[in-house]
């Protein structure tokens, strides 16, 4: 079975992006990166800081609304569409739920062939990098990086705390079939 | 007839990212954001800047080839499921082959309906403007403000060369059913 | 006498990045852009965001406090002796105050000469680039379209209402010497 | 004796500006951060891409002219000045010609207190860094990993390789006066 789509999960300023740019850079074949932070980029500004959309509070808690669950459905179904049309697909993301997050995604790309990759880095490590690259709310590290992986299941997981990001995507890439 | 999908086109430079965030701000639900620049942003650097895939001149110029064409083939079937599954899309374009390039985004978006939006300026302007912004190639502007419009066939097409993005979005805001 | 600084002061949005990108393009010797936006860059966090710094309110108010200047006092002094040692300035700054901003300013640039210039947009227009722009605070735009201005005395004015950026510089580099 | 400067000299991906944002999140006073990439930012299109100005080649090498040179000098002479003005300053630079950089910077801050620091890392880890940020000309990590370090004396030195930035931050602190 040939994989469709790798799922990269981690907490922001883990280094998923580092890591799926490597992972660009190393496939034989072309993929494409696509993540939360491009539909959040996508949203009109109603749907941003709004309650029933995304809210970033000021210890970098996000909070999602069923504005935001409405669009994000749409468009995890149009990525989806795009994997099955034949490209390939890293998915960059932040499973705020774990678990259900993993389960909603599930379902999302349901007849695909999925790598699911966890992403992890010591809070910390991550919250430290989250000063080092300045451009990220204060907080959102820390209180992602082991919430997102509550009850996740993973085919392969790497720490980003312990292995630069070639590396990890090396060891991701000897996964992709 | 609900108004699902929105297209934008013109050259680099012609203000439709604007004039994009402008209806954001003013239509009355939530429209999502999607164009060109989100799928370069997306691609490999195998793609980008290889013969096969998008190329960049230095005069300015753009071609493209199999590689790209295949991807986007895939990407433009993933936004159109999106605007099936419920999403409103507002799709910021640069048709280079003008009326080829609508004929093909008109097969990815079959069934849905869509308002074909032509943003016009004048060369001259959008090259002074591609100068004042000072993040793009220079001579994109110029060298794709008419042909991306050859053949193509609008329902309605504003000038930013003669109007503020906000008025461009108010005129066509009000063609949106 | 040889221009050897010119300072746009505008309010937010009002296109003085632009004219200033302009500006480089068409005077016959290399320019500098220097801004107010990049002192911002250059601080830290705790400067940044605190009462006794910068901070920047919910409906686009920008106030000031003794921290930031302090710093902004070194960092006007350095970039004047820029100036003195040859280097040709365009200084891109917001007069929060007016008036005073300006006396400020010319304490700094004592002995250079300098070409003073207003940057004025109309509040409206102003605030609907704000929102085709999308990356400032919403707000910023209107508040101080009017403000920066007041007491401020001109070698030029020029009105981006009216007028595209390079339309603007054009004026603008006719007067420097 | 009071540091008045920290100079970061490091190549193109080496972590330099990671470190100085740490620096700045954990000293007691405000600290501002300066460095070639502001410069390079300032400059006008006619000195970037110029043999005379600064040319990027293909491979990553990077090569300056005249013209920069003159910018430069001005520019760092107004960069010392700020720190006499009382600024506390990290500059964020990369000495291409090692000692002779090393011997023109040390002439521009003459009779400030600096702190010299070197930050090193592994041409491979470098590349493979540059690979994973995705916004640099590749080739340049590799090809001034080590020779932007040729000749220098620090007072400290880091390695980027085996240290997280904000612990290079913490080693850097403990030497500021």
């Amino acid at each position: 079975m040939v994989t469709q789509v790798i799922v990269l999960n981690g907490g922001s300023s883990s280094g998923k992006t580092g890591i799926a740019r490597c992972l660009q850079a190393i496939l034989p074949r072309p993929w494409i990166r696509l993540g939360v932070d491009d539909l959040l980029e996508a949203l009109p500004p109603s749907v941003l800081d709004s309650a029933s959309g995304v809210a970033f509070g000021q210890r970098g808690e996000v909070t999602v609304g069923d504005a935001f669950r409405v669009i994000e459905a749409a468009w995890m179904t149009g990525v989806a569409a795009m994997a099955r049309a034949g490209a390939r697909i890293i998915i960059d993301d932040v499973f705020l739920s774990g678990a259900a997050s993993q389960q909603r995604t599930r379902g999302y790309l349901a007849g695909l062939e999925v790598l699911w990759v966890g992403v992890r880095c010591d809070p910390q490590i991550a919250a430290a990098r989250e000063i080092a690259r300045g451009d990220r709310v204060t907080g959102m590290a820390a209180s992602q990086a082991e919430t997102v992986h509550q009850g996740v299941v993973y085919d392969i997981e790497v720490d980003t705390g312990h292995a630069e990001p070639m590396g990890c995507a090396r060891a991701i890439a000897s996964h992709v079939a």
